[in-house]
């Protein structure tokens, strides 16, 4: 293994990985044996350490506590049957944590710190990558940024803690998800910073899903907070429909989530032939398709499962069940997609990058 | 000095009191001798605990770093002459964390815990409150409640941290505020947590912020995210105009804090003798009423200033100075209020809190 000039590197001692199940995960429950650490001050950002997993000691007045400056991102190492191990546009995750901080008055990462850092911890840890398309076995990587100066001064903070954890998992659902479309909550504001990935879009949206959990669904499909007429995302998941044979996902805005799946799902289905129409999709032109039978599938992408299959969508007091059809698109992309990250299939669009 | 029979105590060893130089305060950066802790875990508060004020130590994958469950409150205890501390309306600002706790999905907290570890943290740190009304000096009281949990699944957690931290202050602001109103970014969304004192509505305030403050401003007057004709709130503090001789406010509503200055400040100035006036304020009739002189004074309210008189406010590329009445409205609602909180007139509302 070379060790790189950039990054400081403290081996662990005890490797946890024995104790580990890795047949029975719970999704971001386990965590590897490294983390990756940079610490912003003075101005910029200090030499990079990969250390043993370890808690955090903050300051019980750090600002990410009082004020929720953070960032983070979401995204997936894969290992194929040869034992090499993958990242999948790990360059878009930099981009868009850079575009987050910045809305959040962050300062932005520098670009070798982030794939050097993130090679060399999936090097040292390369044995928690376990290879398995079938079971969905991959790497969820964490990077995040939060803000750790002390005191309760509501301003920006001037030191930041740039940090990756690994966590092994498994397939993220299992059976479709049921889905209530808001008419009253919201998750962003026209102006604010919906698209960004900022630790405060999350737990807003917390209460809303659990008043549609007691209902019986699992998530919310958000809509413009002004008329809730336009669907926008579904807050972990941007979403897309069928309807006849055009596969319809509405345009990103400062409300929503860049999707880095999203935009792959959008390449790979044309490149799988379907049309792909990038509009807004309202409420109405919705129920009217689920009436008259044109909608014939819903999904979401995300990075947790690729493609989660919608299976009911609800708006007020209706509800659809929608049946999968036969020449199933959301199957079909989200196997294209996963043999591009299983280095199963050609990589056409140079998507894959590989921790060397 | 009594002991509590709810809360654990464990003193300090060693004081910082002496180490700290009370006429030269940096607000919010100081703290003292001990906190206020207490841990939610299996469903249910356990036993608070007044400690040293000491560092927290959580796992990265706790979920206030990705998610932003966290609330917190702002409050302040003075000293009168005679020795004796006082607290402002606390119950209100118990009820206030608690609503914010709820529209994030936070376990509510528990009253007697409340007032009771505010009571004995004020009684044991009571030499940090320092008398002086000229001076502004008084004790910023931040209490918190923070999602800690591991685990990176977004999902609420099932553990948190309800602590209170405290800082010795001085006045807040000492010169008049600039302020720019918004015309193109938002603090808050029609059925999102504007309402809520909540982390993540401060983080996506500070680049906004940032760009007035390079235009020469202070703070952002927040504006309705729709159309931006609304002004709402300044992110820190609520916002008051006088037009001629009323004293003209929005209410509250899901994208404003109910500050409970802003509340003290209404039924105070009707105190006064001065006319107020609950309702809507366009940026229209704001300007109309800057360019015809109707606009006397404007000011904002929260707990850290009590009033933060206004002296610029601009809109796009229009600019108004506003020159101070003599009958000036915000001094004397000022005055008036802080001779309640310093016990030096009547507490006619009952609004002190003897720390005894």
């Amino acid at each position: 293994m070379e060790t790189s000039s950039l990054i400081k590197v403290t081996k662990t001692e005890n490797s946890k990985i024995n104790q580990v199940d890795f047949d029975n995960l719970v999704f971001g429950k386990t965590f590897t044996d490294h983390m990756f650490i940079c610490d912003y001050k003075d101005g910029s950002w200090q030499t990079p350490e990969i250390l043993p997993y370890q808690p955090l000691t903050l300051d019980p007045s750090a600002k990410v506590f009082h004020y929720g400056q953070a960032v983070f991102e979401g995204m997936k190492a894969y290992k194929d049957e040869q034992g090499k191990a993958w990242l999948f546009r790990p360059e878009e995750n930099f981009e868009r944590i850079n575009k987050s901080s910045k809305r959040l008055n962050i300062p932005e990462f520098i670009k070798e710190y982030f794939l050097e850092g993130l090679n060399e911890l999936l090097k040292l840890d390369s044995a928690w990558i376990k290879s398995g398309q079938d079971a969905g076995n991959a790497l969820y990587i964490r990077p995040f940024v939060i803000a750790t100066q002390a005191g309760v001064m509501a301003s920006p903070s001037t030191e930041y803690k740039f940090i990756i954890i690994c966590s092994p998992v498994q397939a993220y659902y299992t059976k479709d998800v049921k889905v209530k479309i808001a008419d009253y909550y919201s998750r962003a504001a026209n102006g604010g910073f919906g698209a960004a990935k900022a630790a405060g879009n999350y737990a807003g949206q917390f209460y809303p899903t659990k008043l549609v959990q007691e209902e019986g669904y699992d998530q919310v499909i958000w809509t413009d907070d002004t008329n809730h007429e336009h669907l926008e995302e579904a807050g972990t998941m941007n979403i897309f429909f069928r309807i006849n044979d055009t596969l319809v996902t509405c345009p990103i805005s400062e409300r929503i989530l860049d999707g880095i799946t999203r935009k792959s799902v959008i390449t790979m289905a044309e490149k799988l032939g379907i049309t792909v129409e990038v509009r807004k999709v309202t409420v109405t032109e919705l129920i009217e398709a689920a009436n008259n039978g044109s909608l014939k599938e819903s999904f979401g992408s995300g990075t947790a499962a690729v493609i989660s299959p919608i299976g009911t969508i609800a708006h007020k007091d209706n509800v659809w069940t929608l049946t999968k059809p036969e020449d199933c698109y959301s199957a079909a992309i989200k196997k294209a997609i996963l043999d591009v990250q299983y280095n199963v299939a050609e990589d056409t669009f140079g998507w894959r990058y590989e921790v060397k």
